[in-house]
């Protein structure tokens, strides 16, 4: 059987676990206590170098990284993959800058204040990661003011992966109010068949 | 024609240019002066929302952003991308690892000291950077020392991705005379059919 080493709150973690859920595969869930250090153990980094969650324990006992990496590789042959390379790039584009442009801002300022662990000195940069989350934000919502979903005309892994930390972006108080066309995209997500909200292991 | 938007001393711009270099693919490049504005100016946003260098322009006219989904892009069939599911995952992997953790330290260090453009109160960060490059070096390192190339067996948009601020992470300040199975791949990847430098335009 699968096995997601997992954060319930991650939505790094969330994405693994709501397209697992989504395609019905049956797993198990390790919940690891990222914040106590247990993604730095010698047993951790021994299936994770990277030393973070999620980590994917494959059928074979194989370890795939990086959250956007398996929603790839569970999604191959099944209809949140796109079929056309075009939009197979677009929806890594996508993805990319998941990673680069707004985990780094609006998944961060909500681990600051959700966890009240700010770095001492950080205050400097909570204003520059609001700018950056909103620019984010903007480029989501002029993309989605056109189109349903990010990548081509269906729903894909592309939105799984923007899904997991803007729909609670108000937990970093981020304002989503402005951006009537994200609130609609995330309105259809949570309509998609198999969806399961963050708060479910 | 294709037509790539790029700076010649960007290492993302580098990557997509390394690959059409070695796929034998012409195309017009077009320098965009990143730290000048170009990149926020509406005609530019036209073509990438995002507002940064690579965009692919398309022989259909179409635009395409994010190094690494054109690094995919262009890959798609031929022998840089793997055939198999499973190492496909694993070159993601080490993409969205090379976006997440390898340049928001490695590529802004060397920004910051090559245009000398280190924000105000950037200082801290310094430090902090240093360690994270570090650490994502010694991922790197712990990987090459068993392996040629970081995904499968065999050169691959991976490794691309990677070399692009890897081999240039001296002009930040970073010392890679530790890492010996990093410096044997930096030569391995220089000694790739179709290889070109970074100051190759």
């Amino acid at each position: 059987m699968l096995r997601l080493y997992d954060k319930l709150s991650s939505g790094n973690g969330y994405k693994a676990r709501l397209l697992l859920h989504q395609l019905g595969l049956p797993f198990e869930r390790v919940e690891v206590d990222t914040l106590g250090g247990a993604t730095r153990t010698p047993e951790y980094l021994s299936i994770n170098p990277i030393g973070k969650i999620p980590t994917l324990r494959l059928e074979d006992g194989d370890h795939l990284a990086e959250s956007n990496a398996i929603l790839y590789f569970l999604a191959q042959g099944t209809p949140y993959w796109p079929g056309e390379p075009r939009t197979q790039a677009e929806a890594l584009k996508w993805m990319f800058f998941e990673q680069y442009s707004h985990e780094p801002a609006i998944a961060v300022v909500r681990s600051w204040i959700q966890y009240e662990n700010m770095p001492d000195g950080a205050e400097d940069q909570l204003a520059r990661k609001y700018q950056d989350g909103y620019a984010a934000l903007q480029v989501m919502e002029d993309r989605l003011a056109e189109q349903d979903f990010l990548a081509g005309d269906r729903y894909s892994i592309a939105d799984i992966s923007l899904f997991a930390y803007t729909h609670v972006a108000g937990q970093g108080g981020f304002d989503l109010a402005p951006y009537a066309a994200i609130r609609a995209w995330l309105d259809r997500i949570e309509g998609q068949p198999g969806f399961v909200p963050i708060t479910l292991g």
